[in-house]
């Protein structure tokens, strides 16, 4: 007698049957208490390496990242697994990388590793194209789901995120009221934060009733050297005075150029980052750089899945106001 | 019947019980074929839960790193986890940060996780107090232990590593080629690879049979401001004209400093970073920095696992020569 068997008996989902075990609210009572009954039926003791199981949990976190080695990524990593461990939580991880098919074998792996929640970090996990979210909701069907720096709304799908369009908006304002009249927004893909951030940034000109043209929008998922040749490019037809970038690499990019092009930041250029990364602090002149408090998110997301995980309820959206970090790229009335 | 049971019968160690089912070859013929023996005797079963087995392995490596929010050993997890799950083994990661009672008690729990191997990223693991490194023979009783970036001998203990001392000796020999008659070494920790790359800068002062003080020696754990300000009060009293940093958050650090004293890089002062990391790039100018071939080292680590894993042998020693890679920060005869 298994899972199967019980949900078969019960006639409910197995993911039913792992929310009663979990005591996931998310059950009515009426079936929650037929499942009880079939389990007392058959005198059923949980495997422990049945999915998701609350008695015999294998007190294992999967924590899914496109890739370690960028800076922001590795610290909410850091915060992530210090956090779970201090709860007696250990945590596999997975580097999916950026294509479909590896996030979803990634999951599909973890899984099967008997974790007993999912973290996914970063809004790349998530796709506009919901067909392409049907992984998450499959997985979602078997243990907690948590996206950080995302949001998508479905059955135990939880997410903790900054609210990435205010912060651009209002770090945008700033950059209009400080003087600048042509400002680029510079960011690596229509992600789902991707996609927000750029919300900000056009309902700050909206806001400050700013003219503007589509070419104020700049993609480039490339390095800091293809950022850079990029911008010489778009400044020739476009003399744009100030850059706002979705993260600080991108942001650096755009410090580069203006060397290049010898433009004098703040005066000639003001720069905006996103991220508030070691990298900030690595450049001269240093980066003015949005801070979207991921210490924070990651330990109220540790403190999120414990409840969960404990049979407390816990809201499936938290979104924090982000800070902004004022160096030296940006002008002394920003 | 169990692996304990197995190894008293046998009169040898749970380890040795452990290396005949791992099929590793440090075992004598007569050993493996009594134990083996005691075995088809008693009709055991590994269980999967038994520590280091091949046979119902739990197909996953610890790996342990201090802090993976540190660019290189956030890339470091990346190249490993990479090459483990294509031999689709999983990751179970642990950030110990720098304190030896939590570096033990994370080794401690993956090894209560049965992982089959364990990886530890980064030198900090090994102290020269040999007291001290203990926990990792310990840890090697059980499974094998991977070193990346440290020297440990010990059964069961292997080592991959950049030879540090012959990459900073060629730097520091560049340095005095090119000019400079006044080099200080900065680095954070008299760790196994801070120990060798000190040597390395001592080896190349003596070749080149320059007076030195051992004021040129200079420690900081500190953040890049610490140095700044650090390198701005020995400056006073010991006019310097280069600074090696045994890594590229310190060099950039001695980039600061050069600023606020107003040296002009490099003909005031020369900066070589090491690890070549993205900081590298960020900082202006960008920092002449030492490749000590991180990703080369992970994924033969991760052969050199495989083979293990699979019955074969494998050197206990693997060093690899770095490379270094020429940018703005060091005279055009470096």
């Amino acid at each position: 007698m298994n899972i199967y068997d019980i949900s078969q008996k019960a006639g409910v989902s197995i993911a039913t049957v792992s929310r009663v075990l979990n005591n996931n609210k998310n059950v009515s009572e009426k079936t929650r208490l037929k499942v009880l009954a079939v389990m007392k039926e058959e005198d059923y003791q949980p495997n422990a390496f049945a999915r998701g199981l609350t008695l015999n949990t294998m007190k294992t976190v999967g924590l899914l990242c496109a890739d370690s080695s960028d800076p922001y990524l590795g610290s909410a990593i850091s915060y992530l697994e210090q956090g779970l461990r201090a709860h007696s939580y250990d945590s596999l991880l997975c580097c999916t990388g950026y294509e479909q098919s590896q996030k979803e074998k990634c999951l599909d792996m973890l899984l099967s590793r008997h974790v007993d929640a999912l973290v996914l970090i970063g809004s790349n996990f998530i796709e506009r194209n919901t067909g392409k979210n049907e992984y998450l909701y499959r997985a979602a069907s078997q243990v907690p789901v948590l996206i950080l720096n995302g949001l998508l709304k479905g059955e135990n799908i939880y997410s903790s995120l900054c609210d990435d369009t205010e912060a651009v908006c209002n770090a945008a304002t700033r950059l209009l009221k400080s003087g600048c009249k042509t400002p680029l927004f510079l960011y690596r893909a229509d992600s789902f934060s991707g996609t927000k951030k750029k919300e900000g940034f056009l309902k700050a000109l909206e806001l400050e009733e700013m003219d503007w043209s589509k070419d104020q929008i700049v993609m480039s998922s490339g390095s800091i050297r293809d950022v850079q040749s990029l911008l010489l490019d778009i400044h020739k037809k476009l003399p744009f005075d100030a850059v706002l970038a979705s993260d600080d690499e991108l942001a650096i990019g755009a410090l580069k150029f203006a060397k290049t092009a010898g433009l004098s930041i703040p005066d000639d250029l003001s720069i905006v980052g996103y991220n508030n990364s070691m990298l900030s602090i690595c450049c001269d002149p240093e980066l003015t750089s949005i801070d979207n408090r991921l210490e924070y998110l990651c330990n109220t997301s540790v403190s999120l899945l414990m409840n969960l995980l404990n049979g407390k309820t816990a809201p499936d959206k938290t979104v924090v106001s982000a800070d902004i970090v004022i160096r030296d790229t940006t002008r002394k009335d920003f």
